[in-house]
């Protein structure tokens, strides 16, 4: 494939810049042993339930969703939070880890237009990016809570292009949740999947253009 | 709660009259050691599949998406499949075992409009209705695959009004799914969610009207 020329680097936010799991370490604070389980079915359930709004057409915000998700994680593992430590699992949710390439991949793409585009609201989304020193790589910083449709629909990508005035096979878009790549494949954007888990492709007849271990394998796009 | 006059009872079928995972053992000859998790990775995959492609505008059946599911849950696991093997495992979920209490639960129904209303195209559900005894037993079989708009969008749910000609509070829909119950609840069905692994309640405002450990429970309706 002869490459495009792309305009806009646009990169998912959670599991692709941030590591969604270094929540764990405060998960296994609160509940010895089952710090994983619960890691794992937090992000699960905010997944589902963001499909499922979207579906039944009860959208919610994400930082309400993701408080709702770990409720339900944590009950599903027979245990129960106090408001406190509720408080304090969400506030880890602000402060996730972004991987160790990011921070250099992002300053290679200097120039060009570098910009996140997460289910996350802008209420969990600004301080995460402030807290982890990226918010001066990035260009612009889009929400689909300003349209209020979720990613993978159709209008969530079309956000890109109406703040962005880009077209379609002028965005690279990023990321390493297959569902989201498969959206915006089927969408019309340059894909790339962050494939961190050495997964399968999704049998979803929107298969990536690239695949990539980690963000540095972007950087071919620059050329 | 008064409990309204119920004209029609509509069943969910996948999980809620037949155990998914009845094909547990199929898997296990093939894959032995890692039928279980080949079994749940491909009931998981065939909802995450339905959910994606309706979010994003690509529907397809649900026969092709159970078998694309099936073909993900295998890869997943490092494994491959023979095309014979893999008609196998796709005629096996069209043996799945009804739950024990299906049949006569359906009896005790009888003067009802007992209805099967499920994501599944009727290439799957006729052929699985028949070989479980239970196609005398349902005055209908209803398929998302008429509108192409899976459960749990309104739009699906409304297929049973158009078909039944009944109102929403005539209708007691049931469904081991919990999506599915917060869909149905939210379209303004009278809900029972048969929760046959004792979770928790979805977090999704739209709590079942009642919750039964299997479908025996509904009974209690008729009164």
């Amino acid at each position: 494939m002869m490459k495009p020329e792309i305009k806009a680097f646009v990169f998912d936010a959670y599991g692709t810049l941030f590591d969604v799991h270094s929540v764990m370490e405060k998960c296994n604070e609160y509940f010895p042993e089952k710090g994983e389980k619960i890691s794992l079915s937090w992000r699960k359930k905010q997944i589902e339930y963001f499909f499922i709004r979207q579906l039944t057409g009860n959208y919610k915000p994400f930082h309400i969703i993701t408080r709702d998700a770990l409720t339900y994680a944590v009950k599903e593992q027979g245990e129960s939070l106090s408001k406190q430590q509720e408080d304090s699992l969400m506030e880890s949710y602000n402060l996730l880890t972004p991987y160790d390439e990011v921070t250099s991949v992002l300053e290679q793409l200097e120039g060009k237009k570098r910009v996140v585009f997460s289910n996350g609201s802008h209420q969990m989304l600004d301080p995460l990016i402030e807290q982890a020193s990226l918010a001066s790589l990035f260009s612009d910083v889009l929400s689909v809570d300003e349209t209020k449709q979720y990613k993978p629909t159709p209008a969530s990508y079309n956000i890109v292009l109406n703040k962005l005035n880009v077209r379609r096979e002028e965005v690279l878009f990023m990321s390493s949740n297959g569902w989201d790549i498969s959206g915006a494949k089927s969408f019309g954007f340059n894909t790339a999947w962050i494939n961190r888990n050495g997964l399968p492709v999704e049998e979803l007849d929107a298969a990536p253009d690239k695949i990539y271990h980690d963000l540095r394998g972007i950087l071919e796009w620059l050329e």
